[in-house]
């Protein structure tokens, strides 16, 4: 069966996002901070139809990441910025223009319920209303032999990984300081996976930290 | 001048101590999982007067850790786990009996005014009740050429690296998610040094991360 698994940027302090997102800085106060590793490598440039970028060790896992991935899951927050009804959402669109980088399926949880949107070069956009269960299996079954990757944001990586669903995690850890924001691992007392860590890769400004969930 | 370091074992939500702490679990709930990965190292078991242990890259990395240092600065609870008046102190004596692992001056960050204590193997305790420079200052001067460690607890860590005084910070990530405690990076709004990374050593079930405060 597919595997779920999550990649995300999380500063030394434990956020994946700083404070105060807005439309114009999803990312929160300093969050941009999280991703410029990736930003300058070729294999982020290259699916954002973007030229250059670094190559490297960095670049080789993100090529690895995105070439085993066959279906992605995100929270409304990520695709839009927005939430409530869509006819509302001045980002309904999601930010990715007429062809995204996914190049497969891409399932969004939501509340509201909206057909499915099929852009440009494979990727097609999935609203699931109903849990995120139900995402997870439809986005195994849209991945075939390929794994599933949860796209983002904080809470719903929160949400897959206290329901003990993922099967690997692994942290992108960069050295800044938040102060603020969204922490990845923020909740007492819910149900904490037992880690196993599988790798270690010193990239350019970013440690990558690869775990395996214990079942 | 004598470098500043704190080397800190810290879980992957950023935890550097469980919750709930007492007298008898000090480390907190499920904290004595942070430090487990030094127990067994023969690095640590050496200066605690215990045979065997493991060597490899942990071991050697704890080794050079104690090598290059020449003095401690430690918090109170750190030193007994108690505060007030240290008549009223179980534990007043500290946790380390007559011949501390440390062999070399430890001064104890304390708002209780007390004499030097002088142990056996090299190791005393001096007691600073006028503030974390001026505990800086002796440990410099008693370190010589070599570095001051922080020897913890996390509120001491934390003041100097608020205060802007530490050199390096070797964190010792543990794949364990605590759920709740003391964490090093917790204040919003404080003054949030830069960190540079400096190396990463993979060890076993423990990945240790080397940063620089760039000042």
């Amino acid at each position: 069966m597919a595997k779920l698994k999550l990649d995300i940027s999380m500063s030394l302090d434990g956020y994946v996002a700083g404070p105060e997102p807005t439309l114009e800085d999803p990312l929160g106060a300093g969050g941009e901070q999280l991703h410029e590793w990736a930003f300058a490598l070729k294999a982020f440039r290259e699916p954002h139809g973007l030229e250059g970028g670094d190559e490297g060790p960095d670049s080789e896992l993100m090529e690895e990441a995105i070439r085993s991935t066959g279906a992605t899951i995100m929270g409304r927050k990520m695709f839009s910025g927005g939430s409530g009804p869509w006819e509302d959402d001045p980002n309904a669109d999601g930010w990715w223009g007429n062809d995204p980088p996914f190049k497969h399926a891409v399932f969004v949880l939501t509340h509201h319920p909206r057909e499915t949107v099929v852009k440009e070069g494979g990727t097609t956009f999935t609203f699931v209303t109903d849990g995120i269960e139900s995402a997870l299996e439809k986005a195994r079954e849209a991945a075939g032999d390929l794994d599933v990757a949860i796209g983002g944001g904080a809470e719903a990586a929160q949400q897959y990984l206290d329901a003990g669903l993922l099967d690997e995690v692994q942290i992108h850890l960069v050295p800044v300081l938040l102060g603020g924001g969204v922490r990845l691992f923020g909740k007492t007392g819910g149900g904490r996976p037992k880690l196993e860590s599988t790798r270690v890769v010193e990239g350019g400004g970013v440690t990558h930290l690869g775990y395996r969930v214990v079942k």
